[in-house]
């Protein structure tokens, strides 16, 4: 069991704007948060984020990061808004953090912009497995999507991803940043033991390499978005034989890689 | 004179994909690339670009990471496609880039998201000039704005940036990363010694606290973007005095922060 708090922060604030008219209105602003990660001690990283699930966040951004690969490598996660920092504590030896910081790429992502230099080739040679969807499926997933993004609604400026299997929802996460819902996305699978292969993964972003390298690290093979893909984006998820789905909005998509992977049976 | 590369590359890719109806459509997707910073041959960081105005890109975010402050301290930028690395040639003694290196914020911009421990701390005390904007300028802007952003308009995932000045544009560039976007801009004006004090600087990327950061370095008293704002964004732009103005789409906005700057005039 690791130790850890479920820190719950407030998701938007109201200021004062005028409009084109001279009308004060009333806007709702996103929150936007610095959260400094120390590993035993040891600054690693301050990621911005509106602070959903926080220990979520940070463990599926550590995993990611390929700094942690078991969860009994976890003692405790304690998030501390008054000083903007979370405390892991690892249950064995000192982490070695110096060569994942050596890298440091700055990606076309919003939010969690860095990945380190092993996780591409961590993934060397990596495969998703062969994973059906149906059109039918995929307009379920997104009639329901529709009720969920209540942050964009109300404040815009977030992002939002969605785990999804069959024709349901099993978790959805929005923030500031596109990394950051996925990463809380790679913590709640981690924390709850699901298997990626036979999930279909969301997001209101754009397909970027990274997002499309984050998914495969997760092993999910089918990923969904509303926004277009970069061609590299498209090209990692022919290396990894990820189904990538882009401007899937009402019931139009383009299926860029993986149609044998697609049933248009509506 | 810096000795500089102008090197151009393809923008976008066209690949085929299936749309819902199960035909054949050729898709645009913009071009994503590494390319890797080097200062006197030491390793600074990659940068995820579509690669429009390289040398700019590099020349703003060495700045605004407060890397250089004066044009005479570099010699040359020299981008290679072939190898995915920028050499940069100081004139000065080299470089010590330890520090900077230190501290880092993943944020929650799309694209460049490392924001280096002294930037902040540089900008202590600093207040923009005050500049008026009239509001049928700013209609203007938005009108003449509406045929530049070719990219997006082909091929989707870019973000555009421009400097504007009275009803005027400068200068106009996308990128897959909206941080990309604005270093690019600052690189440009730091090249032909454009003051920001009179300038109006435009955004399709969301108001977070790292874009109104750069603006305020960049001196540029009024920030206007077609996305919303966090709260973040709004907290630095009071501190700083940026006329704050989101959601500006066809008629419709709203003046966050500055409304004194801006004369409803239409």
């Amino acid at each position: 069991m690791i130790e850890m708090t479920r820190s719950n922060t407030e998701k938007t604030s109201v200021v004062s704007a005028i409009n084109e008219k001279g009308d004060v209105v009333e806007i709702s602003l996103v929150e936007e948060k610095p959260l400094t990660i120390f590993v035993d001690k040891e600054e690693v990283v301050t990621l911005m984020t509106m602070g959903a699930f926080p220990e979520l966040l940070v463990m599926g951004y550590l995993r990611n990061q390929l700094i942690f690969n078991q969860l009994n490598e976890i003692k405790a996660v304690q998030v501390d808004w008054e000083t903007e920092a979370v405390a892991v504590v690892s249950n064995k030896e000192k982490k070695d953090l110096t060569k994942i910081k050596e890298r440091k790429t700055i990606t076309t992502g919003c939010g969690q912009g860095t990945m380190y230099g092993d996780v591409l080739e961590s993934l060397n040679g990596v495969l998703m497995p062969k994973q059906l969807i149906k059109q039918t499926a995929l307009y379920a997933l997104l009639k329901l999507l529709a009720d969920y993004n209540k942050i964009y609604k109300t404040a815009g400026a977030v992002h939002g991803c969605a785990l999804c299997k069959g024709e349901n929802i099993l978790f959805f996460v929005e923030d500031v940043g596109r990394h950051n819902a996925v990463d809380t996305i790679a913590g709640y699978m981690w924390l709850n033991d699901i298997q990626g292969g036979e999930c279909v993964f969301y997001t209101t972003g754009r397909l970027t390499s990274e997002m499309v390298i984050k998914v495969a690290q997760m092993g999910v093979p089918i990923l969904l978005s509303r926004s277009g893909a970069t061609k590299m984006g498209f090209d990692v998820a022919k290396k990894f034989g990820v189904t990538l789905i882009s401007r899937a909005k009402g019931r139009h998509f383009n299926i860029l890689n993986g149609i044998d992977n697609v049933q248009l049976d509506a």
